[in-house]
């Protein structure tokens, strides 16, 4: 597995690995919907088998206190399949 | 509007403006399944109004002509809200 890395303090990054594309799909969507319930939106990469989830505050450019949360509740989509 | 570029000879880029997050993740999603259907998968980076796809041929590490069927084929899911 990987872990959330700190990026130049300034994001967070973490890689998920998944069997196929339609389960990186699914997570890709399951995150989103975290997004927007919590008004706070990464970025998003999908590609066959991975999602690269990229975390920061665009109004400070940089790391707050929700950042963290919502690696958190992210890390938590992947156990509601 | 933005247009498919070809980069190095050896993918299509394309980037999709969207006025928030939901339309780009719904976009997404329409880009997902067609590229189900197709068995033949982009890598999609998802953002806050943004969608930018990258299509090339794993196999030869390169471009072929599904590539651009592809590409078509994505431009035409923006139509199908």
């Amino acid at each position: 597995g990987h872990d959330w890395r700190c990026i130049d303090e300034h994001h967070l990054e973490k890689k998920y690995d998944f069997p196929n594309f339609r389960q990186a799909l699914d997570f890709t969507n399951r995150v989103g919907e975290l997004a927007e319930r919590q008004g706070h939106h990464p970025d998003i990469y999908l590609a066959w088998g991975k999602v690269v989830l990229t975390i920061w505050t665009h109004k400070i450019d940089g790391l707050t206190e929700s950042d963290f949360i919502f690696a958190a509740k992210a890390d938590q989509q992947l156990n509601q399949h």
